[in-house]
């Protein structure tokens, strides 16, 4: 493996890491605090989650793309803006990182390391809210990578905070992301049961934003 | 139809679409956890908005200008900043996309996909409240397009989170949004009775901004 | 009177009128929203402010610089940064602008227009508040503006909303703010009587940011 | 002493004083006003600090860097960005400049000025905390001056209000705020027998990112 190889590496798997981290960690003490407030703990999950990912994407970005989900490193690859012979090495240190994150936040908040989710989230209408904000996601990463590139940190984190509310499933839309939450018995988790219908509608999701951005221009006048 | 057009068409009805079903989702998830706290319910409807329209304006904005509101298209059609040919097909889209994403919204949260508004929002002073918003919103647009176009989707964002909270209606500010408002019967609805005095506040503000607008500089030395 | 020097009166008048509104109205919400939790309520008026900050700056700051604030006004002249017949015309359409917006607030919540507010805001502790409210928010304009001006409204969004929780005052920090909330017996109201304190302190902050970035340097390496 | 190190040291000064003012002051006011709900403090909490951060950095940041931070300090005159000779100033206006915010919290807020805190903050996690949030923030400086330090002030600020939430020890991540705080027994206070542990994290944290990111590349294509 090239020197530049493994830096790419080393820089999905600690943003991937410390993005989990964030939002797990987040969860814990915002449930925490909140006195019950079901609404306050989101509103603080959304701020901690949308922070570090405007950091992380910005810290992380200029060394591997900061894709930080598979199903950005996938898309990216279909569409050849991403050798395929990185894929596996993206993949596999994402969902290690992430899973490494979970752990992280289980050690700051002095909670058993191993554990696995209760959460429920199923039916329908969740997975039709990860479709959507994995939609969403992906047409906001292609279009303002193509576009505007200086503001992806921010679109991609305005995008995440607004779906924490706006999608019955609060939006977790990265495969990566699912598959760590699905082993923190906290706040952020999700039942494993439950997790495969997630990545399903995530994949979906992503593919349409990526056809749709396909056809639409490069650029126009408007 | 030119294929240019049907990007454009399509641009706009996604991304009002999305915009909807932020608005309307995020209602719906913060009237749930809120637990009676009206202020925190409005505290998430306002950044889930805020969110959807950053990402959203920068991620349509490039395609087909992300005006995402009639009284947008309308205004640029009467300065000459967009063909008149263009304004039929807008604002079908417009409020098309904006009715299919309160559906979204329904489905996502498992609730009856057809339904009609009960909130009343009625008086003079709410009728000056979507004056001010929309008077509001298109100095924003007016100005900002004109002087510095990569602040806007921040800038349409930030003058719609205030006036969630300053004005008395909270700033519906959009046509296609106050029509397809009226057909949710929740946190974010508009009674139909209560929505035609809104669209004609709305318009007239937009009016008044468009004609201020038209007489102030270009730019100077400030 | 110059079509220009009006265009420059209007957009400061239209700019103070909104900002005060938007502060007023924000406060008015905030309150009848929160349930008597009046950190939930502060976080509400800290948003909508900073968000009208950003949004109003940009818009009126390529007309006429958007001071929006008489303190800002007389230190540019102090620098030579505005010609001093500007002066008078500037601060006297921040003041009526400033209570046309407190006005219209009242107007859209259908409360009775004319008010004269009863908040006791006082003691050396809120002095103190609002000299390093004002000290801050000058220290920001005369840094951002000489050295990445296209910052400058989000910068003083950013310590305004800081400054609503961190001065012991909520940081007013503006002249004309002080005068018009004085005319409003609201959530964001100060007592007439403590109003000269407010306005002394506010002063002697801006002129001590004043000194201080005139003796510090243009630019450096660091 | 030349005029132009007076300058650095000034800027450094005041700036990590208005940091603490608006980190403890805004702790004060947000338990003050939150109802009890230290779910909403620690929002009005991290609104605060997050947007002085950004406010500060801006403005100070082209005079000597807006360090305000020893550790960040130390880093960089270990990688030769900053002259040795400049440390011990730089150091001691941090740590001077932060007791004196404190202090000035204090005033504002007609609390003694004199205090020692009484909050436990103890454990592993809490050390585990604090070495993360320092990595993260050390790691998010290192990239964003290199890559694109025109986004340094908000990424610095978006990975601080993160870090309020997710670790478990709410992300002090500066030697200076540490020591200042445990001299105020509120909110953000820390019991000073606590403050040697959050030191040697905080250091080990940023030697830590310094390593990582001296290995990582300058730019890629990715």
């Amino acid at each position: 493996m090239s020197d530049r190889l493994a830096q790419r590496l080393v820089s999905e798997g600690v943003g991937t890491g410390l993005l989990l981290a964030a939002v797990v960690g987040s969860g814990i003490m915002a449930e925490r605090l909140s006195g019950g407030n079901d609404g306050v703990a989101l509103l603080a999950n959304t701020i901690a989650t949308a922070g570090a990912l405007v950091a992380l994407i910005l810290t992380f970005g200029p060394i591997s793309g900061a894709h930080i989900n598979p199903a950005v490193t996938l898309c990216f690859a279909l569409r050849g803006k991403l050798p395929w012979r990185f894929v596996p090495g993206y993949l596999l240190v994402q969902v290690a990182g992430a899973v490494a994150g979970v752990w992280l936040a289980h050690v700051m908040f002095a909670l058993p390391t191993l554990q696995v989710a209760a959460v429920a989230r199923e039916g329908i209408g969740q997975l039709a809210g990860e479709f959507t904000a994995t939609f969403a996601l992906l047409s906001v990463v292609w279009s303002t990578t193509r576009h505007h590139p200086e503001a992806t940190p921010y679109a991609v984190a305005a995008i995440i905070a607004a779906g924490y509310w706006f999608t019955s499933s609060t939006s977790f839309a990265n495969p990566a992301v699912t598959i760590a939450r699905a082993l923190s018995d906290t706040f952020a988790g999700i039942r494993p049961a439950d997790a495969p219908g997630f990545l399903l509608a995530q994949l979906l999701g992503a593919l349409a934003a990526t056809i749709l951005f396909t056809w639409l221009p490069e650029r126009d006048d408007a």
